[in-house]
């Protein structure tokens, strides 16, 4: 079979490292599943969608359903974002509305903000968009706003352009888990405007909440349409309907569904979320995935504690991740092909940098496993640790990605 | 509001043309939109969607659920097409593969070949990848293969690259309803050995077949993973499922596969066309919408020779269009706003172009309005057409688009 003529970005794009934790034979503690029994009845709203088939089953609107949009746009009037139908684009899940950002916004080498480390796939829907990188640290507030400043100034000093985009997760933040500070999204918007770039808030686990009080999305400081919101069903209700939004500036949102090739998402199953968030249900859906989520975290927390606690790791106070810091020099690739031979499916902390990876950490999700299961795999992974840390085998560095 | 820094592609992006057909007071005869009292009954589809919740409700796999890849690969199969699973990626309708295909080969500035004219949404998902573009003419054979190697010798003696993607509907063209000769599929074929490129056949109507034997799809004759096949539930099915397929040579479907930012299409849906085309069910719908396409397409032909005479037109052997060339002078944009104004929402042919257009053209479709509707929409584009030919105010050309 010959090769074609790929354009660059098909040979840059690292295939997902989503496949492993698709085997049936593993306890997955990678991605970030629903835990299948909670996985919602929608007999009556699906029933609703079959009744309405010359709107469910026929072309939609480009920007979706005007049912959906506005109960996406009361939806986002809870977290004090002021928003209207103009605003809401659906999509097919964040991702998707992230890929229409790039697409927007993003020429070849232009440069996006994201912590180091930040959420693995986005990583990739960048890397595809071949945009370069300027990565920031985080502490316990979240992005270090003083460390982007610097960052910012040396390249305005270099003559290098500003970055376009700034992609954070500001509400438990995937990996890590952290809240981005009140007086941070404030500093963050006004460098946005200082430097001309625009604010990707992606927030699907703001309502995952364990404890603390929420703060204000990025989104409603926002007085000159620079913050993209990004919301998605996956972790509130279930992830199968893929129906995603973009919360955005009335011009960018239809720049946004102008490349948006599809078409227009599917009416079908954006009927069936119009109706869990109109009738109300979709509130009490996302509490009982936070109850779960609740106890998984705390089960997990407790097995390492139990099994592995050399493991360091801050307990997050919502969402649905643990960020886990490997002891000693054990480097995370090795220990993620290491852990599979055990039977755990985990993601290597590098996946989750876009430059300079940290190599020993972890990117555990507590959401898919039951607690027993939860149980056994933090267990089964302090064992594959020490037999491989024990094995002498392997050391810092040795196996890059 | 102030403006920001788009990309480049977001500007040339021109807003999808399909809004008009969104009013509810125009008699569409526009998008080809599914005619509603034929949108089939899915109740015991969606039950075993409802009753399968572990699969459809979760994130699914990223090429598409096996069951479905299956089925596609069997429905292939019966085209003389060879495919397995590891040919075939799910996508959210064929516009989605078109787009990934454009993500996977195009740099900017690369050209595609296609037809002139050609599917409208095919040349604003070109020009959002920043394609230039080689305009091949049809005849009753189809894309004219003489003119296109003529074509492809010039440029490579003028030093320029081959074109990376050719995009044509063989069967049934969407808008001239042309089906591609046999010895022109093999012909095309040859010259993308020839000259390097990929050939994209976009196949939605080949089984909306009214007349005529079906040929062997430029797919079936591939040999060498030249050709990428789309396919799409839209029009053999109904349109908002949004489930379509890629078939292409395994290497070129991972890549786009690992462009596609969605992380998977919905397994909901997924689900539901998997279930139909597994019970042999999809085969009577699309027979029954076969049927009423038919019919429709007959009561169009008949009006046209009753109330508009004047007009020139080859009645298509399947699909779901007319290529409607108006007599006189008459400007295709101007006489496109002229019938909205009479309560018909039609497309200016200039639309199906990609560049040099001809100015006197309309693409109609029958498949959405009812008998009656048709019959009584031709009726009122012929007052409309002499409404505004005697008012003598729009001469060829005067309205650009």
């Amino acid at each position: 079979m010959s090769e074609f003529r790929y354009a660059a970005r098909a040979a840059n794009v690292i295939a997902p490292a989503a496949f492993a934790h698709h085997r049936s034979d593993m306890l997955k503690l990678s991605a970030g599943n629903a835990y299948p029994p909670a996985l919602p009845d929608l007999s009556a709203e699906v029933a609703e969608a079959l009744r309405r088939r010359d709107e469910t089953l026929q072309y939609g609107p480009l920007y979706g359903i005007d049912d959906l949009r506005d109960a996406i746009a009361a939806y986002l009037h809870d977290d004090g974002i002021v928003a209207d139908r103009e605003n809401i684009l659906v999509v097919n899940g964040a991702k998707h509305g992230l890929e229409l950002a790039c697409r927007v916004f993003l020429e070849p080498g232009d440069a996006v903000i994201l912590t180091g480390p930040t959420y693995l796939t986005a990583v990739s829907i960048f890397q595809a968009n071949e945009a370069s990188f300027v990565s920031i640290g985080q502490d316990e507030d979240g992005m270090i706003v003083e460390e982007l400043e610097e960052k910012l100034r040396a390249r305005s000093l270099a003559g290098l352009p500003a970055p376009k985009l700034l992609f954070d997760t500001p509400d438990f933040h995937n990996p890590t888990g952290i809240t981005l500070s009140a007086p941070r999204r404030q500093r963050i918007l006004e460098l946005a405007h200082e430097y001309d770039f625009m604010v990707i808030e992606d927030d699907p686990y703001r309502r995952v909440r364990f404890e603390g009080a929420a703060l204000a999305p990025v989104k409603s400081l926002d007085t000159a349409g620079r913050v993209i919101g990004l919301g998605t069903t996956s972790k509130i209700l279930a992830p199968g309907l893929k129906i995603g939004w973009v919360n955005a500036a009335p011009q960018v949102m239809r720049r946004m569904a102008a490349i948006k090739a599809d078409g227009g998402s599917s009416p079908f199953t954006q009927r069936i979320v119009a109706e869990l968030m109109r009738g109300g249900r979709l509130a009490a859906i996302t509490a009982g995935i936070t109850k779960v989520m609740h106890r998984h975290r705390d089960v997990m927390v407790a097995a390492f504690a139990r099994h592995f606690p050399e493991a360091g790791f801050v307990a997050p106070k919502g969402g649905y991740f643990l960020w886990v810091e490997l002891p000693g020099d054990v480097d995370s690739d090795a220990f993620a092909r290491h852990a599979e031979k055990f039977g755990i499916s985990v993601f290597s902390g590098r996946l989750s940098y876009a430059e300079s990876p940290r190599t020993n950490f972890l990117r555990l999700s507590y959401s898919f496993c039951s607690p027993a299961e939860i149980e056994q795999g933090v267990a089964t992974l302090a064992r594959a640790f020490h037999d491989l840390a024990e094995s002498g085998k392997v050391a810092a560095g040795q196996h890059g990605a």
